[in-house]
Protein backbone atom coordinates (compact mmCIF):
# COMPACT_ATOMS: atom_id res chain seq x y z
CA UNK A 1 0.00 0.00 0.00
CA UNK A 2 1.66 3.03 -0.71
CA UNK A 3 1.51 5.79 2.03
CA UNK A 4 0.46 9.31 2.23
CA UNK A 5 3.45 10.99 0.81
CA UNK A 6 3.75 14.71 -0.19
CA UNK A 7 4.40 14.65 -3.87
CA UNK A 8 1.09 15.62 -4.83
CA UNK A 9 0.28 18.02 -2.12
CA UNK A 10 -0.60 21.27 -3.15
CA UNK A 11 -2.10 24.45 -1.44
CA UNK A 12 -3.83 27.14 -2.56
CA UNK A 13 -1.33 29.73 -3.57
CA UNK A 14 1.18 26.63 -5.03
CA UNK A 15 -1.76 26.16 -7.45
CA UNK A 16 -2.17 29.39 -8.37
CA UNK A 17 1.54 29.90 -9.06
CA UNK A 18 1.47 26.95 -11.48
CA UNK A 19 -1.87 28.66 -13.12
CA UNK A 20 0.42 31.78 -13.91
CA UNK A 21 3.25 29.60 -14.68
CA UNK A 22 1.46 27.68 -17.14
CA UNK A 23 -0.56 30.85 -18.00
CA UNK A 24 -3.83 28.06 -17.84
CA UNK A 25 -6.50 26.89 -15.84
CA UNK A 26 -6.97 23.99 -17.76
CA UNK A 27 -7.88 20.39 -15.92
CA UNK A 28 -7.77 17.49 -18.49
CA UNK A 29 -10.66 15.16 -17.95
CA UNK A 30 -9.10 11.15 -18.01
CA UNK A 31 -12.57 9.93 -18.51
CA UNK A 32 -10.45 6.75 -20.55
CA UNK A 33 -13.32 4.93 -21.74
CA UNK A 34 -11.88 1.26 -23.62
CA UNK A 35 -14.63 1.12 -26.02
CA UNK A 36 -13.72 4.66 -27.51
CA UNK A 37 -9.39 4.16 -27.39
CA UNK A 38 -7.98 3.74 -30.81
CA UNK A 39 -8.13 0.39 -31.90
CA UNK A 40 -4.39 -0.11 -32.20
CA UNK A 41 -3.89 0.28 -28.38
CA UNK A 42 -5.64 -2.68 -27.91
CA UNK A 43 -2.94 -4.62 -28.62
CA UNK A 44 -1.29 -3.04 -25.30
CA UNK A 45 -0.30 -5.29 -22.42
CA UNK A 46 -2.59 -2.26 -20.31
CA UNK A 47 -4.33 0.17 -23.32
CA UNK A 48 -5.99 2.26 -20.48
CA UNK A 49 -2.40 3.33 -19.45
CA UNK A 50 -0.97 3.06 -22.78
CA UNK A 51 -3.72 5.81 -24.01
CA UNK A 52 -3.82 8.18 -20.88
CA UNK A 53 0.26 8.48 -20.80
CA UNK A 54 0.27 9.15 -24.51
CA UNK A 55 -2.49 11.54 -23.85
CA UNK A 56 -0.66 13.08 -20.63
CA UNK A 57 2.58 13.87 -22.54
CA UNK A 58 0.63 15.74 -25.48
CA UNK A 59 -0.94 18.03 -22.64
CA UNK A 60 0.85 18.40 -20.04
CA UNK A 61 2.35 22.03 -21.21
CA UNK A 62 -1.09 22.99 -21.46
CA UNK A 63 -2.59 21.73 -18.14
CA UNK A 64 -2.63 22.38 -14.15
CA UNK A 65 -4.65 19.61 -13.22
CA UNK A 66 -5.67 16.27 -14.45
CA UNK A 67 -8.62 14.59 -13.59
CA UNK A 68 -9.31 10.51 -13.38
CA UNK A 69 -13.19 9.67 -13.22
CA UNK A 70 -13.06 6.38 -11.22
CA UNK A 71 -16.37 5.13 -12.98
CA UNK A 72 -14.35 4.69 -16.15
CA UNK A 73 -11.51 2.61 -14.51
CA UNK A 74 -14.28 0.70 -12.38
CA UNK A 75 -15.95 -0.04 -15.08
CA UNK A 76 -13.31 -3.11 -16.45
CA UNK A 77 -12.93 -4.43 -12.55
CA UNK A 78 -8.72 -5.10 -11.78
CA UNK A 79 -7.40 -4.30 -14.92
CA UNK A 80 -9.23 -0.57 -14.83
CA UNK A 81 -8.15 0.05 -10.90
CA UNK A 82 -4.32 -0.85 -12.03
CA UNK A 83 -4.25 1.20 -14.98
CA UNK A 84 -5.76 4.00 -12.58
CA UNK A 85 -3.34 3.64 -9.87
CA UNK A 86 -0.07 3.48 -13.07
CA UNK A 87 -2.03 6.56 -14.34
CA UNK A 88 -1.75 8.53 -11.02
CA UNK A 89 1.76 6.85 -10.51
CA UNK A 90 2.65 8.69 -13.96
CA UNK A 91 1.52 11.96 -13.36
CA UNK A 92 2.78 12.31 -10.30
CA UNK A 93 6.53 11.63 -10.78
CA UNK A 94 7.02 12.97 -14.34
CA UNK A 95 4.94 16.08 -13.73
CA UNK A 96 4.78 16.51 -10.27
CA UNK A 97 3.56 20.03 -10.27
CA UNK A 98 -0.01 18.58 -11.84
CA UNK A 99 -2.79 18.64 -9.58
CA UNK A 100 -4.77 15.49 -9.15
CA UNK A 101 -7.99 15.09 -8.62
CA UNK A 102 -9.57 11.86 -8.37
CA UNK A 103 -13.58 12.33 -9.53
CA UNK A 104 -15.61 10.14 -7.53
CA UNK A 105 -18.36 11.64 -6.06
CA UNK A 106 -17.83 9.23 -2.49
CA UNK A 107 -19.40 10.69 0.76
CA UNK A 108 -21.09 7.83 3.14
CA UNK A 109 -20.86 7.80 6.91
CA UNK A 110 -17.36 8.22 8.40
CA UNK A 111 -16.36 4.93 9.08
CA UNK A 112 -16.80 4.42 5.34
CA UNK A 113 -15.67 8.13 4.61
CA UNK A 114 -12.60 6.96 6.07
CA UNK A 115 -11.56 4.01 3.61
CA UNK A 116 -12.48 5.99 0.85
CA UNK A 117 -10.21 8.78 1.76
CA UNK A 118 -7.36 5.95 2.43
CA UNK A 119 -8.13 4.56 -1.16
CA UNK A 120 -7.66 7.86 -2.29
CA UNK A 121 -4.98 9.80 -0.65
CA UNK A 122 -2.95 6.74 0.80
CA UNK A 123 -3.30 4.20 -1.67
CA UNK A 124 -4.05 6.25 -5.03
CA UNK A 125 -2.18 9.15 -3.92
CA UNK A 126 -4.45 11.44 -5.59
CA UNK A 127 -4.15 15.71 -4.20
CA UNK A 128 -8.34 15.80 -4.10
CA UNK A 129 -11.22 14.20 -4.63
CA UNK A 130 -14.58 14.99 -5.39
CA UNK A 131 -17.16 14.34 -2.41
CA UNK A 132 -21.92 14.35 -2.57
CA UNK A 133 -22.58 16.17 0.53
CA UNK A 134 -25.91 14.82 1.26
CA UNK A 135 -24.94 13.12 4.16
CA UNK A 136 -23.19 15.99 5.64
CA UNK A 137 -20.46 16.90 7.89
CA UNK A 138 -19.35 12.91 8.98
CA UNK A 139 -19.39 12.13 5.59
CA UNK A 140 -16.87 14.95 4.43
CA UNK A 141 -14.77 15.07 7.31
CA UNK A 142 -12.74 11.95 6.97
CA UNK A 143 -11.17 13.63 3.66
CA UNK A 144 -9.82 16.61 5.46
CA UNK A 145 -7.93 14.70 7.86
CA UNK A 146 -5.18 14.68 5.04
CA UNK A 147 -2.80 17.62 5.60
CA UNK A 148 -1.86 18.58 1.89
CA UNK A 149 -4.79 16.88 0.44
CA UNK A 150 -7.96 19.06 -1.14
CA UNK A 151 -12.05 17.79 -0.68
CA UNK A 152 -14.00 18.97 -3.88
CA UNK A 153 -18.05 19.25 -2.80
CA UNK A 154 -20.46 19.12 -5.47
CA UNK A 155 -22.44 21.95 -5.49
CA UNK A 156 -24.18 23.24 -8.25
CA UNK A 157 -23.75 20.46 -11.34
CA UNK A 158 -23.10 20.53 -14.75
CA UNK A 159 -26.45 17.72 -15.56
CA UNK A 160 -30.05 18.84 -16.25
CA UNK A 161 -30.86 16.81 -13.54
CA UNK A 162 -29.14 19.94 -11.39
CA UNK A 163 -32.82 21.14 -11.47
CA UNK A 164 -33.97 18.68 -9.73
CA UNK A 165 -32.79 18.97 -5.84
CA UNK A 166 -29.83 21.43 -6.19
CA UNK A 167 -32.52 24.46 -6.66
CA UNK A 168 -34.14 23.81 -3.93
CA UNK A 169 -35.35 26.74 -2.14
CA UNK A 170 -35.52 26.98 2.16
CA UNK A 171 -38.23 29.54 3.87
CA UNK A 172 -35.20 32.26 4.08
CA UNK A 173 -34.47 32.18 -0.09
CA UNK A 174 -31.76 30.00 0.64
CA UNK A 175 -31.26 27.24 -2.21
CA UNK A 176 -29.60 23.77 -1.07
CA UNK A 177 -26.52 24.45 -3.60
CA UNK A 178 -25.49 27.69 -1.43
CA UNK A 179 -26.35 25.99 1.75
CA UNK A 180 -24.18 23.21 0.76
CA UNK A 181 -21.35 25.58 -0.11
CA UNK A 182 -21.89 28.26 3.12
CA UNK A 183 -22.04 24.62 5.29
CA UNK A 184 -19.00 23.08 4.30
CA UNK A 185 -16.83 26.33 4.63
CA UNK A 186 -17.18 26.10 8.19
CA UNK A 187 -15.48 22.66 7.86
CA UNK A 188 -12.36 23.60 6.17
CA UNK A 189 -10.22 26.36 5.10
CA UNK A 190 -9.62 27.39 1.31
CA UNK A 191 -6.44 25.46 1.24
CA UNK A 192 -8.47 22.05 1.08
CA UNK A 193 -11.91 22.83 -0.32
CA UNK A 194 -12.86 23.51 -3.58
CA UNK A 195 -16.78 22.97 -5.44
CA UNK A 196 -18.04 21.61 -8.36
CA UNK A 197 -20.05 24.44 -10.18
CA UNK A 198 -20.65 23.43 -13.61
CA UNK A 199 -19.99 25.57 -16.71
CA UNK A 200 -23.25 24.93 -17.87
CA UNK A 201 -24.88 27.32 -15.09
CA UNK A 202 -23.68 30.45 -17.02
CA UNK A 203 -25.08 33.68 -14.79
CA UNK A 204 -25.22 31.36 -12.14
CA UNK A 205 -21.37 31.93 -11.59
CA UNK A 206 -22.27 35.70 -9.93
CA UNK A 207 -24.74 34.14 -7.46
CA UNK A 208 -21.62 31.54 -6.42
CA UNK A 209 -19.02 33.83 -6.07
CA UNK A 210 -21.88 35.71 -3.27
CA UNK A 211 -21.21 32.09 -1.05
CA UNK A 212 -17.82 31.95 -1.67
CA UNK A 213 -15.74 34.74 -3.05
CA UNK A 214 -12.40 32.81 -2.46
CA UNK A 215 -12.90 29.42 -3.08
CA UNK A 216 -11.47 28.22 -6.10
CA UNK A 217 -14.33 26.26 -8.53
CA UNK A 218 -14.00 22.80 -10.53
CA UNK A 219 -15.46 23.66 -13.78
CA UNK A 220 -16.43 20.97 -15.75
CA UNK A 221 -19.00 21.21 -18.51
CA UNK A 222 -17.17 23.00 -20.70
CA UNK A 223 -16.33 21.69 -24.59
CA UNK A 224 -18.98 18.25 -25.19
CA UNK A 225 -21.69 19.09 -22.28
CA UNK A 226 -22.04 23.05 -23.87
CA UNK A 227 -20.86 25.35 -21.32
CA UNK A 228 -18.69 28.77 -22.23
CA UNK A 229 -15.59 29.35 -21.00
CA UNK A 230 -15.92 33.30 -21.62
CA UNK A 231 -18.93 32.57 -19.26
CA UNK A 232 -17.53 31.06 -16.88
CA UNK A 233 -14.41 33.48 -16.97
CA UNK A 234 -16.88 36.63 -16.96
CA UNK A 235 -19.07 35.43 -13.94
CA UNK A 236 -16.30 33.34 -11.99
CA UNK A 237 -13.02 34.60 -11.97
CA UNK A 238 -11.65 36.02 -8.82
CA UNK A 239 -8.09 37.53 -7.63
CA UNK A 240 -5.88 34.17 -7.42
CA UNK A 241 -8.22 32.69 -10.88
CA UNK A 242 -9.62 30.43 -8.45
CA UNK A 243 -11.34 27.95 -11.39
CA UNK A 244 -10.28 24.99 -12.85
CA UNK A 245 -12.01 24.46 -16.19
CA UNK A 246 -12.17 20.63 -16.90
CA UNK A 247 -12.10 19.42 -20.21
CA UNK A 248 -12.86 15.78 -21.15
CA UNK A 249 -13.91 14.12 -24.18
CA UNK A 250 -13.39 16.96 -26.42
CA UNK A 251 -9.65 16.71 -25.84
CA UNK A 252 -8.91 13.17 -25.17
CA UNK A 253 -11.03 12.06 -27.79
CA UNK A 254 -10.20 14.63 -30.49
CA UNK A 255 -9.05 11.91 -32.99
CA UNK A 256 -9.57 8.69 -32.83
CA UNK A 257 -7.02 6.82 -35.04
CA UNK A 258 -3.12 6.95 -34.35
CA UNK A 259 -2.97 10.74 -34.19
CA UNK A 260 -4.61 11.02 -31.15
CA UNK A 261 -2.41 12.11 -28.55
CA UNK A 262 -1.36 14.83 -30.86
CA UNK A 263 -4.52 16.35 -31.68
CA UNK A 264 -5.54 16.11 -27.62
CA UNK A 265 -2.52 18.40 -27.30
CA UNK A 266 -3.76 20.80 -30.18
CA UNK A 267 -6.90 20.98 -28.69
CA UNK A 268 -5.50 21.34 -24.87
CA UNK A 269 -3.00 24.32 -26.56
CA UNK A 270 -6.57 25.77 -28.23
CA UNK A 271 -7.62 25.83 -24.59
CA UNK A 272 -4.82 27.03 -23.16
CA UNK A 273 -4.39 29.55 -24.99
CA UNK A 274 -7.88 30.89 -24.64
CA UNK A 275 -7.63 30.47 -20.95
CA UNK A 276 -4.27 32.90 -21.56
CA UNK A 277 -6.25 35.72 -23.10
CA UNK A 278 -8.86 35.71 -20.04
CA UNK A 279 -6.07 35.69 -17.57
CA UNK A 280 -4.55 38.77 -18.91
CA UNK A 281 -7.92 40.53 -19.75
CA UNK A 282 -8.27 39.96 -15.78
CA UNK A 283 -4.73 41.67 -14.84
CA UNK A 284 -3.72 38.54 -13.27
CA UNK A 285 -0.73 37.49 -16.13
CA UNK B 1 -16.11 -8.70 -18.21
CA UNK B 2 -19.08 -10.75 -16.84
CA UNK B 3 -22.09 -9.71 -18.75
CA UNK B 4 -25.15 -9.34 -17.20
CA UNK B 5 -26.67 -12.43 -16.27
CA UNK B 6 -29.79 -13.12 -14.16
CA UNK B 7 -28.52 -14.60 -11.29
CA UNK B 8 -28.89 -12.29 -8.82
CA UNK B 9 -32.30 -10.60 -10.55
CA UNK B 10 -35.39 -10.36 -8.21
CA UNK B 11 -38.50 -8.52 -8.12
CA UNK B 12 -40.06 -7.26 -5.35
CA UNK B 13 -42.68 -10.34 -4.79
CA UNK B 14 -39.35 -12.96 -5.03
CA UNK B 15 -38.02 -11.02 -2.15
CA UNK B 16 -40.85 -10.95 0.15
CA UNK B 17 -41.04 -14.40 -0.39
CA UNK B 18 -38.27 -15.58 0.49
CA UNK B 19 -38.53 -12.76 3.71
CA UNK B 20 -41.45 -15.41 4.78
CA UNK B 21 -39.32 -18.45 4.01
CA UNK B 22 -36.29 -17.41 5.82
CA UNK B 23 -38.59 -15.53 8.54
CA UNK B 24 -35.76 -12.70 8.40
CA UNK B 25 -35.23 -9.51 6.61
CA UNK B 26 -31.78 -9.02 7.79
CA UNK B 27 -29.20 -8.32 5.44
CA UNK B 28 -25.59 -8.66 6.28
CA UNK B 29 -23.34 -5.89 5.85
CA UNK B 30 -19.75 -7.07 4.25
CA UNK B 31 -17.97 -4.05 5.69
CA UNK B 32 -14.63 -6.02 5.69
CA UNK B 33 -11.75 -4.05 7.06
CA UNK B 34 -8.59 -5.65 6.77
CA UNK B 35 -7.01 -4.03 9.99
CA UNK B 36 -9.71 -6.33 11.83
CA UNK B 37 -9.89 -9.57 10.52
CA UNK B 38 -8.85 -12.45 12.81
CA UNK B 39 -4.95 -12.60 12.53
CA UNK B 40 -4.97 -15.98 11.50
CA UNK B 41 -6.22 -15.24 8.00
CA UNK B 42 -4.00 -13.12 7.06
CA UNK B 43 -1.99 -15.78 5.87
CA UNK B 44 -4.60 -17.13 3.26
CA UNK B 45 -4.40 -16.33 -0.14
CA UNK B 46 -7.07 -13.78 -0.03
CA UNK B 47 -7.54 -13.02 3.69
CA UNK B 48 -10.63 -10.34 2.77
CA UNK B 49 -12.49 -13.26 0.56
CA UNK B 50 -11.22 -16.09 2.74
CA UNK B 51 -13.24 -13.87 5.98
CA UNK B 52 -16.21 -13.18 3.50
CA UNK B 53 -16.92 -16.83 2.70
CA UNK B 54 -16.48 -17.42 6.54
CA UNK B 55 -18.51 -15.37 7.57
CA UNK B 56 -21.39 -16.15 4.60
CA UNK B 57 -21.22 -19.92 5.21
CA UNK B 58 -22.32 -19.28 8.39
CA UNK B 59 -25.16 -16.41 8.44
CA UNK B 60 -26.52 -17.62 4.94
CA UNK B 61 -29.60 -19.53 6.75
CA UNK B 62 -30.43 -16.14 8.65
CA UNK B 63 -30.22 -13.70 6.02
CA UNK B 64 -32.06 -12.37 2.84
CA UNK B 65 -29.23 -10.19 1.70
CA UNK B 66 -25.55 -9.57 1.98
CA UNK B 67 -24.62 -5.96 1.44
CA UNK B 68 -20.55 -5.69 0.12
CA UNK B 69 -19.60 -1.70 1.03
CA UNK B 70 -17.20 -0.91 -2.09
CA UNK B 71 -15.57 1.37 0.52
CA UNK B 72 -13.82 -1.14 2.39
CA UNK B 73 -12.45 -3.23 -0.76
CA UNK B 74 -11.52 -0.07 -2.90
CA UNK B 75 -9.65 0.86 0.35
CA UNK B 76 -6.75 -2.15 -0.54
CA UNK B 77 -6.44 -1.42 -4.04
CA UNK B 78 -6.93 -4.34 -7.00
CA UNK B 79 -6.71 -6.71 -3.87
CA UNK B 80 -9.72 -5.28 -2.40
CA UNK B 81 -11.26 -5.39 -6.12
CA UNK B 82 -10.34 -9.18 -6.41
CA UNK B 83 -12.01 -9.84 -3.59
CA UNK B 84 -15.34 -8.37 -3.95
CA UNK B 85 -15.72 -9.96 -7.41
CA UNK B 86 -15.31 -13.05 -5.35
CA UNK B 87 -17.47 -12.58 -2.85
CA UNK B 88 -20.14 -11.51 -4.97
CA UNK B 89 -19.51 -14.58 -7.30
CA UNK B 90 -19.40 -16.53 -4.31
CA UNK B 91 -23.06 -15.37 -2.52
CA UNK B 92 -24.84 -15.36 -6.60
CA UNK B 93 -23.61 -19.26 -7.20
CA UNK B 94 -24.38 -20.98 -4.03
CA UNK B 95 -26.64 -18.90 -2.44
CA UNK B 96 -29.01 -17.76 -5.54
CA UNK B 97 -31.73 -16.88 -3.39
CA UNK B 98 -29.91 -14.34 -1.77
CA UNK B 99 -30.31 -10.44 -2.60
CA UNK B 100 -26.80 -8.80 -3.04
CA UNK B 101 -26.28 -4.76 -2.99
CA UNK B 102 -23.16 -2.87 -3.86
CA UNK B 103 -23.18 -0.10 -1.33
CA UNK B 104 -21.42 2.44 -2.99
CA UNK B 105 -23.72 5.34 -3.33
CA UNK B 106 -22.37 6.52 -6.98
CA UNK B 107 -23.94 9.07 -8.44
CA UNK B 108 -22.80 11.60 -11.44
CA UNK B 109 -23.63 12.99 -14.74
CA UNK B 110 -25.27 10.34 -17.06
CA UNK B 111 -22.49 9.22 -19.14
CA UNK B 112 -20.37 8.28 -15.66
CA UNK B 113 -22.97 7.15 -14.24
CA UNK B 114 -23.45 4.53 -17.33
CA UNK B 115 -19.98 2.92 -16.57
CA UNK B 116 -20.71 2.63 -12.65
CA UNK B 117 -23.93 0.77 -14.15
CA UNK B 118 -21.74 -1.21 -15.70
CA UNK B 119 -19.63 -1.65 -12.83
CA UNK B 120 -21.90 -2.94 -10.71
CA UNK B 121 -24.37 -4.89 -13.16
CA UNK B 122 -21.87 -6.35 -16.05
CA UNK B 123 -18.84 -6.57 -14.01
CA UNK B 124 -19.77 -7.32 -10.06
CA UNK B 125 -23.54 -8.72 -11.10
CA UNK B 126 -24.90 -7.06 -7.59
CA UNK B 127 -28.66 -7.53 -7.66
CA UNK B 128 -28.59 -3.41 -6.40
CA UNK B 129 -26.44 -0.98 -5.95
CA UNK B 130 -26.67 2.28 -3.82
CA UNK B 131 -27.28 6.11 -5.33
CA UNK B 132 -26.83 9.29 -3.94
CA UNK B 133 -29.47 11.46 -5.34
CA UNK B 134 -27.54 14.78 -5.59
CA UNK B 135 -27.34 15.13 -9.35
CA UNK B 136 -30.74 14.45 -9.83
CA UNK B 137 -32.45 12.31 -12.94
CA UNK B 138 -30.29 11.78 -15.16
CA UNK B 139 -27.49 10.55 -12.72
CA UNK B 140 -30.08 7.82 -11.23
CA UNK B 141 -31.51 6.93 -14.51
CA UNK B 142 -28.84 4.78 -15.86
CA UNK B 143 -28.53 2.36 -13.19
CA UNK B 144 -32.33 1.75 -14.02
CA UNK B 145 -31.92 -0.04 -17.62
CA UNK B 146 -30.97 -2.85 -15.84
CA UNK B 147 -33.99 -5.27 -15.91
CA UNK B 148 -34.23 -7.46 -12.66
CA UNK B 149 -31.96 -5.12 -11.14
CA UNK B 150 -32.60 -2.40 -8.21
CA UNK B 151 -31.55 1.18 -7.22
CA UNK B 152 -31.38 2.28 -3.80
CA UNK B 153 -31.36 5.77 -3.11
CA UNK B 154 -30.17 7.74 -0.57
CA UNK B 155 -33.18 9.46 1.88
CA UNK B 156 -32.40 9.94 5.18
CA UNK B 157 -29.22 8.36 6.33
CA UNK B 158 -28.06 6.91 9.86
CA UNK B 159 -25.62 9.25 10.52
CA UNK B 160 -25.27 12.45 12.33
CA UNK B 161 -24.67 14.60 9.02
CA UNK B 162 -28.26 13.63 7.91
CA UNK B 163 -29.07 16.56 9.97
CA UNK B 164 -26.92 19.04 7.78
CA UNK B 165 -28.97 18.82 4.57
CA UNK B 166 -31.49 15.93 3.90
CA UNK B 167 -33.87 17.73 6.56
CA UNK B 168 -33.97 21.42 4.61
CA UNK B 169 -37.27 22.53 4.52
CA UNK B 170 -39.11 24.17 1.17
CA UNK B 171 -41.48 26.75 1.46
CA UNK B 172 -44.44 24.21 1.12
CA UNK B 173 -42.97 22.40 4.20
CA UNK B 174 -41.27 19.51 2.24
CA UNK B 175 -38.07 18.29 3.50
CA UNK B 176 -35.16 17.08 0.86
CA UNK B 177 -35.75 13.81 2.19
CA UNK B 178 -38.96 13.80 1.52
CA UNK B 179 -38.82 15.62 -2.09
CA UNK B 180 -36.02 13.03 -3.32
CA UNK B 181 -38.33 9.92 -2.15
CA UNK B 182 -41.36 11.71 -3.86
CA UNK B 183 -39.56 12.63 -7.21
CA UNK B 184 -37.76 9.39 -7.61
CA UNK B 185 -40.79 7.75 -7.30
CA UNK B 186 -41.51 8.99 -10.62
CA UNK B 187 -38.22 7.93 -12.53
CA UNK B 188 -39.03 3.80 -10.95
CA UNK B 189 -41.24 0.88 -10.86
CA UNK B 190 -41.31 -0.74 -7.11
CA UNK B 191 -40.00 -3.67 -8.44
CA UNK B 192 -36.69 -1.20 -8.97
CA UNK B 193 -36.48 1.35 -6.69
CA UNK B 194 -36.23 1.09 -2.84
CA UNK B 195 -35.03 4.43 -0.10
CA UNK B 196 -32.20 4.12 2.40
CA UNK B 197 -33.71 5.20 6.19
CA UNK B 198 -31.41 4.85 8.96
CA UNK B 199 -32.82 2.93 12.16
CA UNK B 200 -31.90 5.53 14.14
CA UNK B 201 -34.36 7.61 12.60
CA UNK B 202 -37.21 6.11 14.86
CA UNK B 203 -40.35 7.68 14.69
CA UNK B 204 -39.43 9.08 11.47
CA UNK B 205 -40.55 6.13 9.69
CA UNK B 206 -43.94 7.08 10.22
CA UNK B 207 -43.00 9.98 7.42
CA UNK B 208 -41.69 7.92 5.46
CA UNK B 209 -44.27 5.91 4.89
CA UNK B 210 -46.70 8.52 4.28
CA UNK B 211 -44.27 9.70 1.56
CA UNK B 212 -43.45 5.73 0.35
CA UNK B 213 -46.18 3.42 1.69
CA UNK B 214 -45.12 0.60 -0.45
CA UNK B 215 -41.87 0.84 -1.50
CA UNK B 216 -38.94 -1.78 0.23
CA UNK B 217 -36.88 0.37 2.53
CA UNK B 218 -33.13 -0.35 3.49
CA UNK B 219 -32.35 0.14 6.56
CA UNK B 220 -28.53 0.71 8.41
CA UNK B 221 -27.94 1.80 11.73
CA UNK B 222 -28.93 -1.13 14.04
CA UNK B 223 -26.50 -2.14 15.85
CA UNK B 224 -22.90 -0.36 16.51
CA UNK B 225 -25.35 2.56 15.34
CA UNK B 226 -28.03 2.22 18.11
CA UNK B 227 -31.00 2.13 15.80
CA UNK B 228 -33.76 -0.01 17.63
CA UNK B 229 -35.26 -2.89 15.29
CA UNK B 230 -38.11 -2.84 17.35
CA UNK B 231 -38.95 0.35 16.29
CA UNK B 232 -38.00 0.15 12.25
CA UNK B 233 -40.72 -2.81 12.67
CA UNK B 234 -43.41 -0.47 14.68
CA UNK B 235 -43.03 2.25 12.30
CA UNK B 236 -41.44 0.88 9.18
CA UNK B 237 -43.29 -2.37 8.39
CA UNK B 238 -46.08 -3.00 5.48
CA UNK B 239 -48.27 -6.02 4.04
CA UNK B 240 -44.80 -7.11 2.31
CA UNK B 241 -42.66 -5.94 4.80
CA UNK B 242 -40.80 -3.36 3.06
CA UNK B 243 -37.80 -3.38 5.15
CA UNK B 244 -34.32 -5.07 4.88
CA UNK B 245 -32.60 -4.15 8.17
CA UNK B 246 -28.74 -4.09 8.10
CA UNK B 247 -26.66 -5.33 10.71
CA UNK B 248 -22.04 -5.39 9.59
CA UNK B 249 -19.99 -4.79 12.37
CA UNK B 250 -22.34 -6.89 15.39
CA UNK B 251 -22.37 -9.73 13.22
CA UNK B 252 -19.09 -9.98 11.23
CA UNK B 253 -16.69 -8.58 13.90
CA UNK B 254 -18.63 -10.40 16.76
CA UNK B 255 -15.31 -12.36 17.64
CA UNK B 256 -11.91 -11.60 16.51
CA UNK B 257 -10.07 -14.99 17.03
CA UNK B 258 -11.12 -18.10 15.26
CA UNK B 259 -14.30 -18.32 16.25
CA UNK B 260 -15.50 -15.49 14.46
CA UNK B 261 -17.45 -17.31 11.44
CA UNK B 262 -19.47 -19.21 14.61
CA UNK B 263 -19.60 -16.15 16.10
CA UNK B 264 -21.41 -14.66 13.69
CA UNK B 265 -23.64 -17.02 12.97
CA UNK B 266 -24.64 -17.23 16.31
CA UNK B 267 -25.42 -12.76 16.26
CA UNK B 268 -27.43 -13.14 12.93
CA UNK B 269 -29.70 -16.01 14.15
CA UNK B 270 -30.32 -13.68 17.18
CA UNK B 271 -31.19 -11.24 15.05
CA UNK B 272 -33.67 -13.55 12.42
CA UNK B 273 -35.02 -14.64 15.62
CA UNK B 274 -36.39 -11.25 16.83
CA UNK B 275 -37.00 -10.75 13.34
CA UNK B 276 -39.09 -13.63 13.20
CA UNK B 277 -41.14 -12.18 16.13
CA UNK B 278 -41.74 -9.02 14.62
CA UNK B 279 -42.92 -10.74 11.12
CA UNK B 280 -45.44 -12.59 13.21
CA UNK B 281 -46.78 -9.87 15.29
CA UNK B 282 -47.36 -8.21 12.23
CA UNK B 283 -49.19 -11.08 10.70
CA UNK B 284 -47.29 -11.53 8.00
CA UNK B 285 -45.79 -15.33 8.68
Amino acid sequence: MIKHNELTDMNKQQLFENIKRKKSFLCVGLDTDIKKIPQHLLNDEDPIFAFNKAIIDATADYCVAYKPNAAFYESVGMKGIAALEKTIAYISEKYPDQFIILDAKRGDIGNTSEMYARSAFEHLNASAITVAPYMGEDSVKPFLVYEGKWVIVLALTSNKGSQDFQFMQDTDGERLFEKVMRTTQKWATEDQLMFVVGATQGKMFTDIRKVSPNHFLLVPGVGAQGGSLQDVAEYGMNDTCGLLVNSSRQIIFAAADDTFAQAAGVEARKVQQEMEALLVAKGLL
